[in-house]
């Protein structure tokens, strides 16, 4: 982590909080993307090929060297590289459910748009409460939630642990639905000492460039499913077989050029950038330390990316989790409540849904802050964001007063 | 267009056919897509604007730059740059839609995929015959297909004629359906003296490597409508809203930098790229002149962009239009049937629907080809083309009967 080079500016009183009308804590936003770009001119030599190729888009070299590598690096037989994510998972959906309409077994304590994403492969989302240590799908409320309607299990490694995935690839089988993974927050994490990416019937990464692999946008699909991948590579070519006839149904989901050069050039990158947010993490533990009724969600699993600085704020905390998100956010700290609200209470829900009860789900939803992380924070970004969290504990009242009266 | 840079091989006897053994007539293959790429050093230079910027995607300000300059060029109101013409495409018949399942009419004498982005849409499609001299949606035929479950027309602008606007917007009207348009060929093509860009609820353009305006990959859809561009910009970017609510079902369908930056260099040389085509087209008709029984189909609009040369064979010409076109390949001219199979008569025809009888289209369809034309085609390969298409006139039955002895 590279000097502060913007001013910090720390508060004395609480007309000093931005809040109230104080000058910010940071000029400049500090998010919660990693946002790495990967150096310019190994960026630009690889750009530079596509002009020496002539070849833009439409599974190009550069796709396929990337293709080729991030099989590598996941230790996989396929990768299919697509448009993003998003239209990874939903042209997976479509494929697993072969022409049914039923539903997708997935967490609530996630993302948003993943219901979206099931609507657009004909499927209905149906949520399922998760584990309270990993906070990834419970495999108890899989087994309850599975029937005859269920056209597959979408389990999302979470960026703290990857899934348990044998608990639910035996309910998968017993069942004889398919378990695949949304592995957005997965990339160069194990399980069991193996890389996420060969698990389930297939994993979906992204390349968005506020994930750990940046290349602008995109997304890629992996599997040791041989013929699962030539699907995928028929659906991302609108739907056309290698004799030119349509096989399946398909849109435009390729990955062109520009984005294999970016993302190329990060594959280098990876190493430096998981130790620089691991460093960020321990800075955040270190630096928290002192102050009372938090606690950092633990990182699980024999490697992972450390991709976030997620705190948990007990509930006995002297401010609630939103007031304390507000007041940073106004520092330009854009700290975010993690997964809140979560996916079945949200209007990401279907219209006509009744949402289930999800405790553990609607539990975690209540009190984790997204910190911000990623390379526009550094160390001493951090140590302020200590001393304003010690602040706000230390002036709890005062705050709440104020905040009252406004 | 350039001086020929590669051996072409002129054709004496049958055996110098490729289809026969002979040598190729060119070196390397003469593609049917636009393929230019814009000036290096321009892409460079935007590109660098991305690494100062620090800015890479979700609206970012090429991406910004890029809207406000179509927005000229279309003389429209509203520009939504979207990660391919095909999502533009899904979305937006989704959104005129509104939760219904239902039909939208279409052409089967068009590029394949848009059945299937009706069904990614929720819709299925209804074919429609087009018109003799357009080539583009029968005003006839819509009025004879409209009916309660029509949820919108999509009319397709051909390269060599925009679609038949005022009497469509009439019959929608009428019908209170909306029209909207694909028009990924319509680029920089006038109706009434109008640039299309502004006509029905919206239309839709490309950014491919292929056309004419090459960003990689992408799209963007022009409207006057300004709630239907809202609707745009929230289903682009998962439905959500400035307020960051979902209002509406949404993916990723997001113009990154990369792509705006090399659409925004490619805008400086739509001129010269339209001349260039405009004199390949003339070239075509000059080198072909003296071949019996072939007809170039005529451009019709005031101003269009010469983007395809469609050439007509005459079913009298000694032989088949398939056979042309396979005994061009192999010389590695890129030729394709244009068209052909049609849509409602091919693989993405929706399974179980009863193909209508589309006289119009069926005719077309069985005698054009898609002659080699765009930036790696120049006049000495289309003299070369002449003379293996008068070789061909003159040697006709030797081949047929080595054809039919293989």
């Amino acid at each position: 982590m590279t000097a502060p080079i913007q001013a910090i500016r720390p508060k004395r009183t609480i007309d000093d909080l931005a809040i109230f009308g104080g000058p910010k804590l940071f000029d400049r936003p500090r998010p919660i993307g990693q946002l790495d770009l990967p150096d310019e001119e190994k960026f630009f030599a690889y750009a530079r090929k596509i002009y020496e190729s002539g070849c833009i888009t439409n599974n190009g070299p550069l796709v396929q060297t990337l293709e080729r590598q991030l099989c590598e690096l996941h230790q996989v037989d396929h990768c299919v590289a697509l448009a993003n994510a998003s239209l990874g998972l939903i042209l997976l959906m479509e494929a697993l459910a072969d022409g049914r309409r039923g539903e997708v077994i997935m967490p609530a304590f996630t993302y948003p748009g993943l219901p979206h994403l099931a609507q657009w492969a004909g499927q209905y989302p149906r949520f399922c409460d998760v584990d309270p240590e990993t906070h990834t799908l419970a495999p108890n409320a899989v087994e309850a939630a599975i029937g005859v309607e269920t056209t597959a299990i979408l389990a999302v490694h979470q960026v703290n642990s990857p899934c348990l995935i044998d608990e639910l690839q035996a309910i998968g089988d017993a069942h004889g639905v398919p378990l695949f993974f949304d592995s957005v927050h997965g990339i160069h994490c194990t399980y069991n000492g193996r890389p996420l990416g060969s698990f389930g019937r297939a994993e979906i990464f992204s390349l968005h460039a506020t994930k750990l692999l940046n290349g602008f946008e995109g997304g890629y699909a992996t599997t040791n499913d041989g013929a699962l991948a030539d699907t995928l590579r028929m659906k991302r070519n609108f739907g056309i077989d290698r004799s030119g006839s349509v096989a399946t149904l398909g849109l435009n989901a390729k990955l062109n050029e520009a984005h294999a050069a970016l993302a190329l050039s990060a594959l280098d990158d990876q190493e430096q950038i998981i130790r620089r947010n691991r460093e960020r993490v321990e800075a955040y533990h270190r630096h928290f330390a002192q102050i009372p009724s938090l606690v950092w969600i633990p990182y699980r699993g024999t490697r992972m990316n450390y991709e976030f600085a997620l705190l948990c704020v007990d509930p006995q905390w002297p401010l609630g989790r939103d007031v304390i998100v507000s007041v940073m956010r106004e520092e330009n700290a854009l700290a975010r409540p993690y997964y809140s609200p979560p996916l079945h209470l949200s209007s990401h829900c279907p219209p006509g849904m009744v949402p289930p009860h999800l405790p553990v789900t609607e539990r975690l939803a209540r009190g984790i802050i997204q910190m911000p992380v990623g390379e526009l924070v550094n160390e001493a970004d951090i140590m302020a964001l200590a001393e304003l969290m010690a602040f706000l504990f230390s002036h709890a009242p005062e705050v709440t007063s104020r905040l009252s009266r406004q």
